[in-house]
């Protein structure tokens, strides 16, 4: 039984609220009842079996009034006066949840090859080069050549960064305040992003080997710092052992491990490098979820190398045709990362669009949000007179105002449980896009702004190294430059010292704050240039006002923002916020981000008498 | 490979249009093509590749004005000029289509211990009783009793109708223009309703046993009329043969047919005589629809009895806590109705709400289609001072403009394939609900309107006995009064002829118009009182206009109704049609249900050259 709240305004004109869920497929209503009166609102409280793994919730507010209509749903898209589908109807899982570190996380993506190299050795041919031997296919780079553009699907061009590079660098992520080191792969493969593994069994000696994965964890560990490695469960390369089996006898038992369809091998949307696996194959699952020495197991844990997994397509794993195994390879993965890590491990999916499908099972505990907020913010803040296209899309992202951005946020959240939206990775660019700093034009203030909003947004923050130091670049390799350490403590403009501080700023209030890392999610104004929105936590209250361009000022009552009379200014313009009899006034003389906090107004919930008395 | 088409008003300033689908779970963008101009239109085609057994598809438009959005989605719900999620995409699903006569249909309800008499045996104790013998439970009732209410979940009254009865009144249906005969329960039990059957091998001798049905579907078929059944797959009644042996060894094999938890037996809602059965179990699922002798397959057919089922509580049916077999039971319910009936049986679902992820699988056919149909018709016809509690809600249905009925009929469409809501049972009422003719609070104008709106839009009309004469009635046992066969030809007030007319002219209009049994649906208007829209057909454009009051008129322009210069009223009341300059115009001097059809103004498509550039 799980208590649900909600807090309506007294102006509704709301005489009683029911709750309805749909247990085992049928409708079911109880009643709530008041259990808290302030001056402006009445805070309803009723009780939800969960009878399912799943149980979908929405509220039905009744009127007492005779100019208001008698009949109002409340779901997670807002109220309505008429019927609407379960689609945004909020909920509640009881899976297990997420390891609790996970919320407070900040994360920094790292790309081995463009990140760092290891100073500490020689080079091994030319002097500007890389300090491993190379394998046959790459082509090696000195760190400030220019990345090489348009080479197709396999780019070969090697700067050499090291996982030894990046644990000499982890200074880097500790004065950020970044908690989690993101590593795309690691293993062997044929190309620099190794995307194409050509086998799961070992670290790339190009990149130190298995010894230098460990040598960096533990580094981490003492700074605090976990680590999230990088799988393909879709796919390998076709270099991969696996598939070298396969091929050589596709009767045999690696033949089964990959799809085949009329005798033709099947690859990740054509590109021959990536045979896609087949999770039917009951050795393939064996050996890859089922026991300590099982891929996904292997690597993880203290020793292990890694702490977490992201997992590549998964939006596209195990399915094919008529054949849907997405959440049993989800549900494998899960428990084999639980298993190795004691519940600690982190497992985040790719996905690049609407994922409600995919979410709220006993698989991912939540995706990279593409879909509901990188989109989202990418239209607001890409720049008017251009922008890329993304993820296949034969358009460039529209530019917006922000009553539509936060309508497609709302949505893409209102189809996900809470915990599923705030254990997803939010990000405003990858590996795999356009930079940032790229997409609003080199504004520097834009990018200011987005990093606002992806630090105190809901979700897990994620940057991708060098974004913090304003590092351009479009899709593809463009966007995967090597980090200009040599800048760092220059005036070459490569290494935008104000934008780190305004990035390391925004991670220590966000860390400070259970609001921000904690709290809820109401939008309070979203218009045009600005938003206004509160993060409400039990224990706080923050207040963020985030603007891409000057504006006036908006008033927000103070029905909405109760408390606000205390507020503490937690970012360095603070000169916004005017505190009136009415409410408060927010304008901005340029783009912002702002942020302002003060004690939550609301008593601690005592424990709640059992009323319910609904039946089965 | 699937051609889909769009048609775009020029005035859109559409310059390019793709077709968004998502195989194998990624994004996938192709380009259409422009086939047809007409004066006001540009029509698109893009070819989607129907890669899973579900494909979900959306339109992106592109402008190429200055003044427009350059950025449109198009789905199910309409125009969006922000990313959406997939939830309301339009479907394309390759499962096995419902047969062919399925979208023709008219459905017949019958509540065999209420319809018909068999008036041509003797009773066998009271003359005004029931002519068979009668179990220990029931109470007997002269046909002109009135229904007994209040008796909780098992009522008792049995007036005696009987299959031979229903027989003798074939000809209703055929008067009427039904050609489906869709009975109620007929396997013996402890209640005049029968969903809680004490055995599925044999019909209940009270309603004339095995004979009687085989005799009722011979003379069914005679008259062109398919008879579908009434099973219960979520549970059995208490006193059913295999719960008996269940009880008595629940570690035997029957033991575990029934759902049990904590050594509790699991019943429906509660209902201690409705124990739900455990689909998990391999013993009943074999005894259930694995072979001719199957209780699914075992009745099917020509000699067996019926020719399609409708499903009891399928909403429900093998879910219960973590466990959710519905797909299953759905998947080998339709794969033994299939083998049965060489793909003529329907499988209509009992469904209560948002039933989108109950269809559109190999499973149901359809469902009753409360959420998208009932409902909303209800909103907007129920009297304005009276409305039934309906499904357990504890609020009355609100009383709502078209505008809003039209936008729940659309949400709840853009969920599901259009095979799957064109192949759902639309009903004003049922054997569950409240009467039509009450719910209107007993204004037949309004019945007529209702009755309009049935057999006009998109769906398999299913009538409830009685609801054609006017039989009023509220939920419960009082909805399923006797027919009152003996006023037919009386002025009594109890057989409203003319009510039945305009349900036979409504039904033969139908039959006789692929526009309204086989058309689309396009909304031209739909606020306050009135609702306008287009059923539009290769062959035939159908025009309806519906209001449930009296309207000064409303104009729709020539461009949405291209070819209307050549209507042809097919309802008495067509006089409100004005054919103007500018478009038509529609008026009418109270409740109406009118309808224009014309020869619809496209060309007969011609084969598409291969255009498909996409590849895997």
């Amino acid at each position: 039984m799980v208590s649900v709240r909600v807090r309506v305004p007294r102006a509704a004109a709301v005489g009683a609220v029911h709750v309805r869920t749909t247990p085992d497929g049928e409708q079911f209503f109880t009643d709530a009842r008041v259990v808290r009166r302030t001056e402006d609102e009445d805070w309803w409280q009723g009780e939800v079996l969960c009878h399912n793994p799943v149980t979908t919730y929405r509220f039905l507010l009744q009127s007492d009034a005779e100019d208001v209509p008698a009949y109002r749903w409340l779901n997670g898209t807002g109220v309505h006066l008429r019927d609407v589908p379960d689609t945004s109807d909020f909920r509640l899982v009881t899976h297990a949840p997420p390891p609790d570190w996970a919320q407070r996380a900040v994360v920094y993506q790292v790309f081995p090859d463009r990140f760092a190299r290891d100073e500490t050795v020689e080079p091994v041919g030319d002097p500007g080069g890389p300090r491993t031997d190379l394998p046959d296919w790459a082509v090696p780079a000195r760190w400030d050549d220019p990345v090489a553009l348009g080479r197709g699907d396999n780019p070969a061009q090697v700067f050499g960064g090291t996982l030894d590079g990046a644990r000499e660098r982890l200074d880097h992520l500790v004065d950020l305040g970044a908690d989690v080191l993101y590593l795309t792969p690691v293993f062997p493969a044929r190309s620099n992003h190794r995307y194409d593994a050509s086998t799961f069994e070992a670290v790339d000696p190009v990149l130190g080997g298995d010894a230098a994965l460990l040598r960096l964890q533990e580094a981490a560990h003492e700074h605090g710092i976990r680590v999230m490695g990088d799988i393909t469960t879709n796919h390998t390369g076709d270099r991969h052992e696996w598939y070298a089996a396969a091929r050589q006898d596709p009767d045999g038992e690696q033949g089964g491990w990959y799809v085949r369809d009329d005798e033709r091998w099947v690859t990740w949307l054509g590109v021959a490098s990536l045979p896609k696996l087949d999770h039917s194959a009951d050795g393939l699952r064996a050996r890859l979820t089922e026991g300590p020495g099982s891929v996904i197991e292997r690597w993880l844990g203290e020793g292990g190398g890694f702490d977490s997994w992201r997992v590549d397509v998964a939006n596209m794993t195990g399915r094919y045709k008529g054949v849907d195994l997405t959440h049993q390879v989800a549900r494998e993965t899960r428990a084999a990362v639980d298993r190795a890590t004691g519940g600690q491990g982190l497992l985040i999916a790719e996905h690049t669009h609407d994922h409600s499908r995919d979410v709220d099972g006993d698989g991912w505990h939540g995706v990279m949000n593409y879909s509901g907020f990188t989109r989202p913010v990418w239209t607001w803040l890409r720049a008017a007179d251009f922008a890329p296209k993304f993820l296949g899309s034969p358009l460039q992202v529209p530019r917006l105002g922000a009553e539509l951005v936060a309508e497609t946020m709302r949505d893409f959240c209102s189809i996900v449980s809470w915990r599923a939206w705030t254990h997803s990775m939010t990000l405003v660019g990858s590996h795999d896009t356009t930079r940032v700093h790229t997409l609003v034009g080199d504004d520097v203030d834009q990018v200011r702004v987005a990093a606002g909003l992806l630090l105190t947004m809901p979700g897990i923050p994620m940057i991708t190294y060098g974004d913090e130091i304003g590092m351009p670049g479009d899709f593809g390799e463009d966007g995967r430059r090597p980090m200009p350490w040599a800048s760092r403590d220059t005036e070459d403009g490569l290494w935008d010292a104000g934008l780190v501080k305004h990035y390391r700023q925004l991670i220590a209030l966000r860390h400070d704050s259970p609001a921000l890392w904690g709290g809820g999610m109401r939008w309070l104004y979203a218009e045009g240039d600005v938003m206004v929105f509160l993060r409400e936590h039990p224990e706080q209250t923050a207040l963020v006002h985030v603007a891409r361009a000057a504006h006036d000022g908006v008033e927000i009552p103070t029905t909405q923002v109760a408390g606000a009379g205390a507020a503490q200014g937690r970012t360095p313009q603070t000169a916004g916020l005017d505190v009136t009899g009415s409410g408060v006034r927010l304008a901005a003389p340029g783009p912002t981000v702002q942020v302002w906090t003060w004690a939550t107004d609301a008593p601690a919930w005592e424990p709640v008498p059992e009323t319910y008395r609904g039946g089965w």
